[in-house]
């Protein structure tokens, strides 16, 4: 982390030198309000995914929420959080190779630790780590439930990985981790549903096999901001990770969400940028590019100035297309909507928070670039 | 910067733990040298663009091989050159903001520093924080010669801006910038010579211009990797600002290079991988996802694995699709070439530098995130 300071404390946002990644408290505390309010009375735990915001600060916010602790997808993000004060992690994902377990298994020993596996060579890899650690690790079973992606296959192949996880002297089997990732950003709602309710009978087969076996399945645990309801009104989910709800960015702004009792989330979170060159009537050039703003999900959103479309980035510039009579001199700072706050949030060291026009707060990044 | 060490020096590649940046300094110091023979005997200076590599370390390589300083896009990445003993830095774009000013005014205290301007109100203010700060600040301006990005229009507009300068009693007028972006990846030899033919003349005009008014300009700067050969033979042009082509990447290496006098750069820099699952036999899942190597180029390319193709990246995922029957186990490495190498050198703290497979060098990017 650099030693850098985007801002001070007191600072308006005017002052605010560009390009910085901007979080509107006001608007990120709704939006933990909105998905408070929309698991209220299920009986249904909400465990964020923390590779959207890489900030403990954040994390034991959604934490005093009632979330029971976050997803991590990476050990370097899950001892980030440990270390930020989160005594609860899931890494949501698997975990390959001698140093990287050796890191979990000693992680294990600081806080609630939870991984994924698919395969029977990792979990022989990951027992033989928490035994040189001396703990027992939770490990649960990825199935693939549409994303393609990692997973084993519901079912048998399901059953068999949990029976060799259970047989290990130092694993646990913790549960299914069931996340269909293909489906968050289908664009309409039914479609979302529909791809969650082939997920739910997947899980449902996989669950139904355990039972047999007289293997207790404790937990279910999946979802995104994209879908998350579907997994909540399922039955057959105990937990959701949804992650980008508490920022929102253009690909989610894409979905509809049109369905009763899908909240609305804002956008929160933006990058703060200034127009560094205005060569004709009908085109701005802004300090943020595409080091400063993701553009793998599209690109980013002007808002706050109608007539003007962010249309092209190169590393450090980004074209804006004024439509009409756009007022926007040289030197005057504008906001951005990140096209995906994930991949965004990884660029920056700190999140400048605003609260009425100020910077109350800078919150570390201090998982950014924590991929290994 | 963090703390985490990717690797240690002497360690084998096997053991470098993933994902990595991995610079085969072979090939690296092939392509300085294929530079170097390309240009000999040519009366232009080299001013690689330290955009694409973020290390003093590289920036102090390519001046041992003439270059005759770097250029920067940022205040803070030229600070961080500047800081890593690089004297001389253009920064080939427009800064704005006094405080961005103030700093590249500080900073012209420490090393040789131009910058580039293409509207008057921000000749105004470089011309009042050179006041403030007691320096001479030179000055370029930069035209647009079909990029359409930044730069005033060739010919009277820029004379006019040259005029201000030149005028200005704190700056001095010290050349045109003159970078046709849009021709570095037309994927045709002959497309990228028409287009810097038509820069060319853009530029011709305006230094016709300029002599007119008994205005020296005294440097004519622009060029990147898939065009620099043309700047070089153009008699207009006296320094050329390529950068990828210690690297290369997925995207240049989609360009024809058949002209001769082009030499063949090679790939030199890598993304280091772990396959993490291997759900079916004809997918692979990977640990460098989108945040380990960006895909705003399009996909990183798989090498020394016939038959693999990475398809499609998560944040903390690359889905590769095999075909026929590749093997790949969970837990072997492989190497991924970046499709864009500046933005995938912007996501790592080291570059872990390869000879002979064993760790010789960290070099640390210590213009990581330097986008202010």
């Amino acid at each position: 982390m650099s030693a850098y300071r985007p801002a001070e404390i007191g600072m308006p946002l005017a002052d605010v030198d560009t390009p910085a990644l901007i979080l509107d408290l006001d608007a990120f505390e709704r939006n933990l309000d909105r998905m408070d309010a929309s698991l209220k009375d299920r009986s249904i735990r909400l465990r964020p995914h923390a590779k959207s915001h890489k900030c403990p600060e954040i994390a034991l916010r959604q934490m005093q929420r009632g979330a029971v602790g976050v997803c991590c997808q990476k050990v370097s993000e899950a001892e980030a959080m440990v270390d930020g004060g989160v005594p609860d992690v899931l890494i949501a994902n698997e975990v390959v190779g001698v140093p990287k377990l050796r890191r979990l298994a000693a992680l294990a020993k600081r806080a609630r630790i939870a991984v994924c596996a698919d395969d029977s060579g990792n979990v022989t890899a990951l027992d033989e780590a928490a035994r040189a650690a001396g703990v027992k690790l939770d490990v649960l079973v990825e199935i693939n439930v549409g994303a393609n992606r990692c997973g084993v296959a519901p079912g048998e192949p399901a059953l068999r990985l949990a029976q060799a996880i259970a047989r290990s002297r130092n694993l646990r089997f913790a549960g299914l981790q069931a996340y269909q990732g293909a489906a968050q950003h289908l664009r309409k709602v039914e479609e979302r549903r529909a791809a969650i309710e082939d997920a739910c009978a997947l899980v449902r087969e996989t669950t139904e096999l355990l039972e047999d076996a007289r293997i207790a399945c404790e937990r279910v645990t999946g979802a995104g901001t994209g879908t998350y309801m579907f997994e909540a009104v399922s039955g057959v989910y105990h937990e959701l990770q949804a992650g980008s709800y508490i920022f929102m960015d253009v690909d989610y702004a894409r979905n509809e969400w049109t369905e009763s009792g899908v909240p609305r989330f804002e956008h929160s979170l933006f990058v703060w940028t200034t127009a560094m060159s205005r060569p004709t009537p009908e085109r701005a050039v802004v300090d943020a590019g595409l080091k400063a703003s993701s553009v793998d999900s599209g690109m980013p959103r002007v808002v706050e100035l109608e007539g003007a479309e962010y249309v092209k980035a190169s590393d450090e510039h980004g074209v804006l297309r004024l439509n009409g009579n756009v007022r926007l001199a040289v030197g005057e700072k504008l906001k951005l909507i990140p096209g995906h706050c994930d991949p965004t949030v990884n660029l920056y060291d700190h999140y400048v928070c605003m609260r009425d026009g100020r910077v109350e707060a800078l919150w570390p990044i201090s998982a950014r670039g924590a991929v290994w």
